[in-house]
């Protein structure tokens, strides 16, 4: 890594498939002017040769490690499926090169407290890919809640179905939606990205309580629909609904506090303000049935831009100015803390507490352990391998990932 | 009873607070011109007085079992604590009388069982006040589930959560909101309504798992907030979510088909129909990000008039008529049964099963009679006595269990 001055940050990419393939696109299209491609590595010749077809000046490499080795690259970004982002990320802060993840940071939440530590160590980077923290209407409403001019918040409801996905996506790729490519399903793949909202906007949960049905919609091993009822500190509680199985499928985030309710839905926050707050009007009201006074808002924000490239763009200024990251590497173990309990609590049919117990992590991984081999030994149904169908354009890719409403 | 063929159902109100003191408004305000009170009975002189003053003519006892036994009624209402349901309802049927029962039916399951047994062995009609069955929304969102153009329900969702009530509600009666006195909180007083209405929309689910928040808005020890997540028969999913303290809350009824959605919310029936099932689209789809196509409609029903005098008017239609009853005493069970089932999943962390079983069932009573004694001692911060306000007009009556959007 180079300790001069730098106007560029030069960027190798460790995976060419849907996603690394993407952010060449956005990079190309000049929507990150403080980044520059140098290299790219990937297992596949035929990627490296799609790599070289867009961008003739760089090099390629075979495997992460020659390419981490080459002194071509300041910072990189992990595309690889999601149990390999652990192994990829470390080798990267061995050598003191700054990293942005893609989601979720690992399988397990063992790992990414790890690589926290790991970066730490190292004085570099790790940021996270959560594009869609960048959405303006997202950010708005982080901004109400972190105002405290709704008071605390009471109860949250997200329902996020529109993630669909015809059983072509699953057959795109044989580790896609299994125990041993992916370590889950809707949960892990599609919906990191409104967990991570969810807990950026509400804080972590104390508890969940989970319902996860495996292969409901699809011919997967993993769960294409997921419920979670999540317990907060001071008694503030939460639903999470997600599913790759609905077309269209919902977006709609309900955020309920003492003043007021945050409701997001069709690309529009609707704000609902009490005169008084519903804690002092509880106790003060002398009728019974009766409602304090209400008014109403609505705010209308439309995306500037791609949120893919803001993060990345956000990246380079934190590796070149020292500027606090949008979405950094540490909030990589909440989204995973959620989903890896959610899971324990679906196949015991038990609440869950959080942060994750030694022994629930035990538990966890073991019931883990058995869904791969089951998968492996073909007891679950896996599907045959299927060509990896990735040389996508910028815009499908883009489309893909951004907030639907 | 009366054999010879009448032209009048001779009505009996057990209780004269808050519920019977409506249904005779109702019915002096000719709502119901089938029906004729012809006596009531409360064991509080002061509502003996408030009846005399709004009926002249009515005999008025100071016990139920007087009045059933005066000759003077063939079809009771009974409108007393929910605990003394069965009991009232039961020695209606033992003299041959018909009964229409405040809901919830009883606090047990097992209770509500034996007296639909009671009512077919009796041969009397045997009716539930679920007053919001009548809404034309929720009948046309019946009529399209079961006309089975939108195929299986896949997902269902619903946020009630706008039955709102300050402290002042509660403390209007010291039985209010008590294990002894009601047996539960939210899920039993106020939202067995739309639980009800959740099983004769999408069935009787397999199995629950909850959570409920005892006195999280309110000075109380029974819950005012409850989730539940609930497993129907061939997959189907659903949660359900209601609260007495959010002002003004949120109703929001979504049910997700293999041909699309129903969507109800702000009084405005949302149907979204695909071209092709989401079944056959998901497995034919060459494309990895399609989605079928999509058209939309909506559907605006205004109510013609108050429901509960249209389940009294339907009960009246039975007994003179034996017409089938639109809400019959043998659904009391279901919205019991999950009541009883989420109170069990709640306390113990676990998924509860559907029927329950013989060990749920004595588990379930074994922690209830535990609250209670809790409660019988103060441990668990019960109210003092407070006069029950129940002197109310039917307009406020009507306005308070009817569907609010």
């Amino acid at each position: 890594m180079s300790t001069q001055k730098q106007s560029k940050v030069r960027l190798g990419i460790i995976g060419v498939g849907n996603m690394g393939s993407g952010h060449i696109a956005n990079i190309l299209a000049g929507r990150c002017p403080e980044i520059e491609v140098t290299a790219v590595a990937d297992i596949n010749p035929a990627r490296l040769d799609y790599a070289r077809s867009k961008i003739p000046e760089v090099a390629v490499f075979n495997t992460a490690e020659e390419m981490l080795d080459s002194g071509l690259i300041d910072a990189a970004i992990v595309a690889v499926p999601h149990y390999f982002h652990p192994k990829y990320v470390l080798e990267c802060f061995k050598r003191g090169i700054h990293v942005m993840s893609e989601k979720p940071a690992g399988v397990y939440t063992k790992q990414v407290r790890e690589m926290n530590e790991a970066a730490k160590s190292a004085g570099v980077v790790f940021g996270m890919m959560f594009n869609q923290r960048t959405d303006c209407l997202y950010r708005k409403m982080r901004e109400l809640v972190q105002s405290g001019k709704y008071g605390n918040i009471r109860r949250t409801s997200w329902i996020i179905t529109n993630w669909y996905r015809p059983q072509a996506y699953y057959d795109s790729g044989a580790w896609r939606a299994t125990w041993s490519g992916e370590g889950g399903g809707v949960l892990l793949n599609q919906a990191p990205h409104n967990v991570d909202l969810w807990t950026w906007l509400a804080g972590m949960p104390l508890a969940v309580r989970a319902g996860c049905s495996e292969g409901k919609y699809h011919r997967i091993g993993v769960e294409d629909e997921a419920t979670i009822y999540a317990e907060f500190p001071g008694g503030a509680t939460g639903v999470f609904i997600t599913s790759t199985g609905e077309a269209p499928g919902t977006n709609r985030l309900e955020l309920v506090f003492d003043r007021g309710r945050l409701l997001l839905e069709n690309g529009r926050l609707n704000v609902l303000r009490l005169g008084v707050s519903e804690r002092e009007f509880c106790f003060t009201s002398k009728a019974g049935y009766a409602l304090p006074d209400i008014t109403e808002e609505n705010i209308v924000l439309r995306p500037e831009r791609d949120g893919h490239s803001l993060i990345l763009e956000d990246f380079a200024r934190t590796i070149l100015s020292g500027t606090p990251l949008l979405s950094p590497g540490r909030d990589g173990v909440n989204e995973l803390s959620i989903s890896n309990a959610a899971y324990l609590s679906s196949w015991t049919g038990r609440r869950v507490e959080l942060p994750l117990s030694p022994a629930s992590m035990a538990e966890f991984h073991k019931l883990l352990t058995a869904k791969r081999s089951a998968e492996q030994s073909g007891a679950a149904g896996t599907r045959g391998e299927a060509a990896n169908t990735s040389d996508i354009g910028g815009s499908e890719y883009n489309a893909r990932w951004t907030t639907r409403w």
